[in-house]
């Protein structure tokens, strides 16, 4: 496995890969890694010949009061998990190699971005498509993988990938969970003992919410109120929002419609914000029941 | 010459060149074609093994009042001079197979779009750009070809490019020009007959100015103003802006630093808005002069 961090040295090797049909993977990263990455790395692994992980905390991302300064990197240890899953080729570039002196154009999503993540988090989609964008472009890859934790952001890439025509394929992975539910997240890691002790209650909320739809519930206050009450059991966590949408559009839908939509959740366990969703599917026939 | 519509006929079409080595040539124009669009045209041909015009009057660079529906239309016309300048292809899109249900990316630089026509035309740029970003995803054109006389388009185009890494090659082409000086542009055939007489006033003004600057006169008001003294002597001309910058950055800069600058105008002609712009070289040894 090779560690590059320039664009030249980044082409120079992916360019020696070009034997026609030779599929390229590429899993985005900003470090941190975790079995959530390892998972999509895996992935990339089974499907395509060469497998490319960039490790990149993308400032662009990061509002002025978040924590881009404190968000953890250990680029030594990803390495080693990288190699000992068989990546081919790590992309670490410092700032200055994404973002030259005057660049300036952004990308951005109009619509899908506005709400959810993106009404807390103003210039967050924008940072995010606008370095994908890049990294698409320096890295060319048949296949992109992206965690399903991060929902709204595989939706909005997704659209910029299309409208676009950057010509990778998004793939979208399953959350990988820690033994009690907690979706994997870099962020985990600044969560104090108690409030890693509650964080598995987002889940276990949105796993009753999906169960009352699967019932029959098509009252979305009842559905979402299953969540509400089984994360008002810690004391630490408050609920940033929790909406139902439909899956590619993010528009706000109604359950009785009968098509499956997604539960949509960010909860701040003390002053750590975290994501997490799970799909709402109701029943073939639908009825009302309790949850 | 071909001429598609569709994206897979594209496509198709470039992908059949695919021999390695072949180099394409892409001029985007908005139709309505005359000699400044041909020169372009005949130095892709000189330059490259095929040649992609697209003609396409895009909706998104277009203000709320401005002129989409008149904007002149003749593509029978404009395929019957391409294909008379050796042009291989002709993408003539619908608006909808750019921009397909429920497109919401747009591709924006800051800055650079601020001043000058962006000023006066918000949104302009960020269709310029969003447009041309699907266009060179869906040509993949090893060199692009714009004319100067739309400045700061090309400057803006050029940063976007280098930006998102698009990999063509913007190549910059002089401003062709009617014989009495007025810079071809589809919208001159708005201009009623006093108005087309007094359009040239513009480039005319624009040489005076580049003469006093040549001859050592460092201050731009003065430079400016031999711009501004020739344009009145039009009662019907109007000058929307006039400004002197660095021909990168696109930022105000003194004469007196000795470096080229750029002088750009927007001037109306009536309702008609006409843009040209002209190169301000000092003196090797500068010193005062009058204009």
């Amino acid at each position: 496995m090779r560690l590059v961090r320039l664009e030249e040295e980044l082409r120079e090797e992916t360019g020696a890969w070009g034997a026609p049909g030779t599929t390229l993977g590429f899993v985005p990263t900003m470090g941190a890694l975790h079995r959530g990455h390892i998972s999509l790395v895996q992935r990339a692994r089974v499907e395509c010949d060469r497998v490319v992980v960039s490790v990149f905390v993308n400032p662009t991302q990061f509002g002025p009061g978040e924590d881009l300064q404190r968000y953890p990197r250990n680029l030594e240890r990803d390495c080693g998990l990288l190699e000992s899953e068989g990546a081919d080729l790590v992309f670490a570039p410092e700032p200055g190699t994404i973002y030259p002196e005057g660049f300036s154009t952004f990308v951005e999503v109009a619509g899908l971005t506005s709400g959810l993540c993106g009404a807390s988090r103003p210039g967050h989609f924008r940072g995010v498509t606008t370095v994908c964008c890049v990294l698409f472009r320096m890295i060319e890859p048949d296949r992109s993988y992206f965690g399903e934790k991060d929902f709204q952001q595989l939706v909005v890439v997704r659209r910029m990938v299309s409208d676009l025509r950057l010509g990778t394929e998004i793939v979208a992975c399953p959350t990988v969970r820690e033994p009690d539910g907690l979706a994997m997240s870099s962020r985990n890691s600044y969560l104090s003992p108690e409030e890693r002790r509650q964080a598995p209650l987002i889940h276990r909320g949105l796993s009753r919410a999906a169960e009352a739809a699967r019932e029959g519930c098509t009252d979305l206050d009842e559905v979402k109120g299953c969540f509400m009450e089984t994360v008002s059991e810690g004391g630490l966590l408050s609920v940033s929002y929790l909406e139902a949408v439909d899956p590619s559009t993010l528009e706000s839908r109604s359950l009785s419609e009968g098509r499956p939509l997604r539960l949509l959740t960010a909860v701040y366990a003390g002053k750590t914000r975290l994501i997490d969703n799970v799909e709402l599917v109701p029943p073939a026939s639908l009825r009302r029941s309790r949850c």
